[in-house]
Parts: C-alpha cells; sequence; structure tokens
C-alpha cells in the first residue's frame, strides 16, 4: 500500500482569483504584511499497488489526467509505502 | 520577506465528500487500487515582516483565524526565508 501527497498549484504566469481575494480579507483583517497569495490543491491518495514503480506510474498518470489541468496547473508528489 | 506554504487539511475523523467523490471517478477512470482520496488546501503566503519570530506569529495566526476552520481542520506550515 502506497500513499502519495500530491501538490495541484496554479502556474506562476496564471492569475488566481482566490488568492487576491484571500490577501484582501488578510488585508482587512490587519494582516497588512501579506504581500501575495497563491492557493492549490493538496491531495492524498492511498494506492494499493505491487511496487513502487506501479504506484509512480498511476499517481503521474491521474495527477496528470485528473486531478490537475495541465495547461494552468502544475503538480507534484511525494510517495511513501504505507502499511 | 518570508514565504510560508501552509497546508489545510481535514481531520480524520470528518468525512470528505469532496475525497469520495474524486475516489469515485478515479475507480471509473480504470485506477481501481485507489482505496481513499482526502481534499485539503495548499496556500503559499509571502509575508513582509521583520524577523523569523514575527513571520511565524503571524503565520499560525491567520492560519488559525482566517485559512483553517480549527473545529474540523488541521493546519501546518513551513516557512522560508526568500529575497
Amino acid at each position: 500500500m502506497f500513499k502519495a501527497t500530491i501538490y495541484v498549484t496554479l502556474k506562476e504566469s496564471v492569475l488566481d482569483p482566490q488568492g487576491v481575494a484571500v490577501k484582501g480579507s488578510l488585508h482587512t483583517l490587519g494582516f497588512t504584511g501579506v504581500q501575495d497569495v497563491r492557493i492549490g490543491k493538496r491531495v492524498e491518495v492511498l494506492l494499493d499497488c505491487e511496487d513502487r514503480a506501479e504506484a509512480e506510474k498511476q499517481v503521474k498518470e491521474l495527477g496528470e489526467k485528473v486531478l490537475s489541468n495541465p495547461v494552468i496547473e502544475n503538480f507534484t508528489f511525494e510517495l511513501e509505502e504505507v502499511a
């Protein structure tokens, strides 16, 4: 069994309206030192696989095809074997 | 200037309907080895602060008060000094 922690973030060149909104709220609440906010996803997937190579292959595939939009998003992942 | 990377995740005991939905889609798309999916947020905050201690204090405060709901969510963060 493998646990993949997948991070999906917007590409640098893409405007993050959600991040802009959160930045505005933080300023309103007094966190005036905040210069920029970027919001992304953190997805944990528990995967039943024979071996690490197979797990890695599946995580790359599901990350690229399902969990992220390669046109505007980057995705990275960490993989660990669990009990 | 400091960059905080904040992770907001649902507590273990809390049902994740979004994760259940994604798991169903992954099964439909042939990723039958997926046993569980948990979805969280990854928030990058660029913070203009005098020193690390002040940055840490502000990140804890904005993490607990704005970015997460302590009743159902956990939050952790990494802090690095940037140019």
